[in-house]
């Protein structure tokens, strides 16, 4: 099968052995999509080696263990624990300290024609949901499971910086909760995007001191250490930052801002699926407008060259 | 009067006048305590001109506004707020952005013969709280105030990283609320201050990796980018961290690591006065242990160097 591997500190698309499948469910790809964390694999980020991709919708082939799967359309919740450990046992298996993560962490990734994850990990995907929306399931949950760490309501301000695809899948999902919810960013027609869901757009270049401590909440998922300052500026003392982001590297941050003005900042990487798909499944949110290219499986690298130009959002691969 | 000031990037004692009540009280201090921050404020932190200091016990001699606080002994809330903002009335004033701050910001501070602060931020010493022991009401205050944004119980594994004052207090304070309470630092006998009040003391250089992602609490207060690192490596994941100090400049840490591992960092600088000055009255925590060395205001600017050198604790002025 045809893969698109980042081997030995290079990127490009080989013909491999489709995955053995090992006690775990086979997954015939369908398509997949193309995160900023595969830009900051390529880059060196978590020293990954492998097939990377990690966003996807796919057919199950095969699965003993749940036989009623097969030749059902799912996605996948991407960490996979070790099933015996504390953590996955009591607590949650995402933060299983020996999990591998699909794409990410020591196991082959969704660019590809197949890839297998335990038979626990996948959740079928409603009929109403189109293959290009399930794909923006796994970063959807990312975002909207914002909510299960922090508090929102009405009389909060919230402000989210950044407005690229997880910047925006943060406001346009968490807008239902919170009519008071600002996206800062760089680039207008990538804010138009959470325009349309009644999120108020802002120029980054257009902040200033009036806005300075008057929002209650600000979700930094610019990934960039400025953002991470303009968010101690926007916040109140005693504010909440929710940080999104995974870049590779360190952040040089004034830390004693946060412990001036009493701040929180609450790290948040993955949501849960099932509510993820339950809002696609509202037809609310429509995630479809933030693909910006659609490339076959083949053209992988040139895909992910295309990631990374400005102004592009969510580039798509199709097996 | 004499007063311990930085001015122009200079310490030195200087001859000044009583400071004008202008509708505050005025306060005799008895003796005043040198705090990290005041060293800080010396390397060039916040951009302080004027007297430092600002942990103190003194007496009151004229108060308008209370004048039932005249003749009492009292130590004094830092920061003074506006009174009539927003933060002030509906929130907190030790959030007021428009606040100074006791020998911190715009406000002469408390290495001095008098001091002024408005009569709310006053609050009466009880007998039995000895002068030594009242100069630690502020510190001890910002310690135990940590209780006010955690919730620790008997179950959690809670670190508190740097063995200085703070850490040192923080330690002492939370000691009652949890038996599970290590004190990770680099100096025996700086720890042991905190192990005789049931706190469990680890050198820094014992630290394995089978401490790792044990402690579901950890509290930075060594003030240092590898405290930072070393409570990463110790939490949980979804674990809290409290950072505690103030210093100068940037830290450069691994952010994502907070992502991945979603932790949550929570700032934490004052703590209210009345609990921590009846922790004092309960006489379970002997803060005057921590005395080092003992000066006359008039040899601040030595004592001050003293404050900084290795093994010593606290530093005291008598005026």
């Amino acid at each position: 099968m045809k893969a698109l591997r980042f081997i030995g500190n290079e990127l490009k698309l080989e013909e491999v052995a489709v995955p053995a499948v090992a006690g775990e469910a086979l997954v015939r790809v369908i398509r997949s999509g193309i995160c900023n964390t595969d830009v900051e694999i390529v880059r060196g980020y978590n020293g990954f080696s492998g097939t990377i991709g990690h966003e996807f919708v796919g057919v199950v082939e095969e699965c003993a263990d749940a036989p009623e799967l097969v030749g059902k359309r799912v996605v996948g919740e991407i960490n996979a624990g070790c099933g015996v450990c504390e953590q996955c046992v009591k607590v949650d298996s995402r933060h299983c300290p020996h999990r591998t993560v699909l794409g990410i962490d020591r196991r082959d990734g969704a660019h590809a024609e197949y890839l297998t994850l335990p038979a626990r990990n996948l959740f079928v995907v409603p009929d109403n949901v189109s293959d290009d929306q399930a794909i923006f399931t796994e970063p959807l949950a990312a975002a909207y499971g914002i909510l299960e760490q922090v508090t929102l309501d009405d009389k909060m301000r919230v402000a989210v910086i950044g407005d690229g695809k997880l910047g925006l899948l943060c406001a346009m999902s968490l807008a239902p909760q919170n009519k008071n919810i600002s996206i800062i960013g760089k680039h207008k027609e990538k804010i138009a995007v959470a325009e349309a869901h009644h999120v108020k757009g802002i120029l980054l270049e257009d902040v200033d001191e009036a806005m300075h401590r008057t929002f209650d909440v600000v979700i930094e998922s610019s990934g960039s250490d400025a953002g991470f300052e303009t968010a101690l500026d926007l916040l109140k003392p005693r504010g909440k930052m929710v940080l999104k982001s995974t870049f590779n590297g360190r952040a040089c941050i004034e830390m004693w801002r946060i412990v001036v003005d009493e701040i929180t900042v609450v790290g948040s990487r993955c949501g849960r699926f099932a509510p993820a798909l339950e809002l696609l499944a509202q037809g609310n949110i429509r995630v479809e407008s933030m693909i910006s290219a659609e490339y076959p499986l083949e053209k992988g690298v040139e895909a992910m060259r295309k990631a990374t130009e400005k102004g592009v959002l969510k580039v798509v691969l199709k097996m």
